[in-house]
């Protein structure tokens, strides 16, 4: 086999693949061969032991050498990871991938060269790293249909808020916290804007309903516009608030949903113990019920758990000569616009403290066809501030409900929204 | 394919397969067809639609059949079932149980037949039920060493503990309660004596240490004993009482502990919050870290979901000419005796109320190698109770102090002894 990148990942799969040698070709049937690992720079100093006749930055050479019959990319990223992995399986190589990015791009591709060239194309690092999740949803979950899933499958962004959860601190001195501790990148953009939660959100929707979803598809926002304020006030209703990635079939079962955005959680859901940069995803299905599964969503080592796994199936399955589960479109759903999706809303107003306002108010919720679950004043005069929390209601409504009330006079700032999940 | 048992579980499976008919056939690449079903009585009403034409009381001629190449056994019980079974692989049929009790009995004849007729042996539905578990621990795992698993394997047993802690209810109430909600049976004695649950422990630990167990080897203690002072001693302390199933790697990695009893854990535990009938097991590995799978341990949908989703992967197997993964025992661990597994202790005595009782009772521990972490008094007088929390010792050693404190003169009685886990 042959390794693509010797980063934070690809350092723990060699040293993985040093210590278990033994247990690993008893679990394969027959040892595994480190051939070559291709790099970036050759003299550059590494975490672990290889042997510099193994290095390369010839990964293309690599890929379609005679003695590797199974690829691992560990690059990311879409350039040169799609060439390299298209390569290696239209040459009948297996491959094992993290790569999250180019699976939502680009996932058809990848999937069209395994079937010409015979191998297998495994991924279960590319979402949540350490947890056995792809696995389950493509195989166990097969004989069910899958409701929803809920999931917070960025550490980052969990790390983020859950320390403006438990400490009080602003959006930017969280981040700040983040990148000194590693768990942020210096540029945060993909963490933060939803990015990287949008392509793996991609992904699970792909698997779940037997469709093809590209990221492209998956309406995304990040976390960046959440102040304290919001998540005092989610606290103090009981709530938390988390990013999380959704995928929703309609209620006729034709279409399905998927993004990625903030939203409050009540504190009772099991996903709102989900602390640090752990991740966790709620599976919702028909005859399953619920479930949950909870680990560790990035990190060399977790992450490296995962593509070993995958890497003993793939061996396992060269040996006996056949394939793992090829992809599953034969559903071919469609996505459904955000605005069909079905949530609830919070929403704070200041709101000027005379009779009537909130008749008003409420009059515009009416018109839009979105009833109000509760409603509460805070504060007096210039501090009024009405909070309400709606029903159901197509998120179409909601905007339109949102945008009528940025315009009433009696409404001084639409102060906060935010969606409400988990409590249906 | 053919199905033996047609109760709570078989009619479900029944009705999804009627039901998805169209999902499964695109899932597998082929249709299903169901040739018959093996029942005890003709004449019975079922929930569920299924052509008289079908049924048979003669279950060895179904899964000898020609037409027959999948049986799915959902009787339960060590026999007819095992000889249905092997007489099915032994004939090169594949099979899908979901018999814990024949499995952590008897396991071993079963994956040799399965060798010998070339059929698959899978079994997702025996330990907790929908949970997706042994797929991720025989296959997503495979790369990694797995080092503890802490499981709530029983549902029963966890409502009635659950009961406990929230309501305040003795034992005999809370059982009560379950027996009438149709939680436990009407001789609960597999449940609340451990039974059930250390069938689980024994097939979850030939899994992750990749050895044989049985049923036998698992040390087993049940919940009768449990009084609602223990509860509500354990909920002052900021813990909670949970039946867990734990198996353990020693130290040197060169055995392993299987073990089902009640234990303490503390409220911040994920597996703390796991309530009513719901299963959660919490998986510890070397790289992957920190994982749990959460969901419905039984009932008739949740488990005919394992059932089918391992149907669909040995259908799929047999489409493709080839076996899933076969037993892995190369390892070939011991199992240690309980009194090798280290863990703590939680105590409570009745003492007399005099000076110099508390230097007797340490003592009497350091006697035993057994340090303590924390030692409380608690009431005057006759009332007067040490509450003492040890630090890790062996079982055998924590027993030798246990039976130690019983003969101390100024100890009036041992009124709880507890093991506290989850917490290192």
């Amino acid at each position: 086999m042959a390794l693509l990148g010797c980063g934070v990942v690809g350092t723990q799969v060699i040293r993985l693949m040093h210590e278990q040698a033994g247990d690993l070709a008893a679990r394969i049937g027959a040892p595994l061969e480190l051939a070559g690992v291709a790099v970036r720079r050759l003299g550059r100093k590494r975490d672990v032991a290889v042997g510099p006749e193994l290095l390369t930055t010839d990964a293309e050479a690599l890929v379609t050498r005679a003695d590797v019959d199974i690829v691992i990319e560990v690059i990311g990223g879409i350039e040169p990871a799609r060439s390299l992995i298209v390569a290696a399986l239209s040459g009948g190589k297996s491959v094992v991938t993290a790569n999250k990015a180019l699976l939502a791009e680009d996932g058809a591709s990848l999937y069209e060269a395994a079937r010409q060239g015979g191998g297998d194309l495994y991924f279960e690092a590319s979402v949540a790293g350490a947890i056995p999740l792809l696995r389950p949803l493509r195989e166990s979950l097969a004989g069910d249909h899958v409701k929803r899933v809920l999931g917070i499958v960025n550490g980052t962004t969990n790390y983020i808020l859950d320390k403006m959860d438990t400490t009080g601190a602003s959006f930017t001195d969280a981040l700040e916290e983040a990148q000194t501790l590693g768990y942020a990148e210096a540029d945060p953009t993909a963490d933060v804007e939803g990015f990287d939660a949008a392509a793996k959100a991609a992904i699970l929707a792909g698997l779940a309903y037997h469709s093809r979803v590209t990221a492209a598809e998956v309406h995304r926002e990040g976390i960046t516009e959440i102040t304290a304020t919001d998540v005092a006030s989610a606290k103090d209703m009981g709530y938390v608030i988390k990013l999380l990635a959704i995928c929703a079939r309609s209620e006729d079962g034709r279409s399905f949903g998927v993004r990625v955005h903030p939203a409050m959680i009540p504190r009772s859901h099991p996903l709102a113990g989900v602390r640090e940069a752990y991740n966790a995803v709620f599976v919702e299905a028909e005859s399953a019920g619920q479930l949950m599964f909870y680990g560790k969503g990035a990190g060399g080592a977790p992450t490296a758990s995962a593509v070993l796994g995958d890497l003993v199936a793939v061996a396992r399955n060269r040996l006996a000569g056949t394939r793992g589960p090829d992809e599953s479109t034969y559903a071919d759903l469609a996505v459904h616009p955000m605005g069909e999706t079905v949530t609830r809303c919070h929403v704070a107003l200041d709101v000027a403290d005379k009779p009537g306002v909130l008749a008003r108010v409420a009059e515009l919720f009416a018109k839009h066809d979105v009833s109000i679950q509760t409603v509460r004043q805070e504060g007096r005069g210039d501090d009024a501030q009405l909070v309400i929390v709606t029903h159901r209601a197509t998120d179409a409504a909601l905007s339109a409900t949102m945008e009528g009330l940025r315009e009433l006079d009696i409404v001084r700032a639409v102060a906060s929204v935010m969606r409400v999940e988990g409590d249906d």
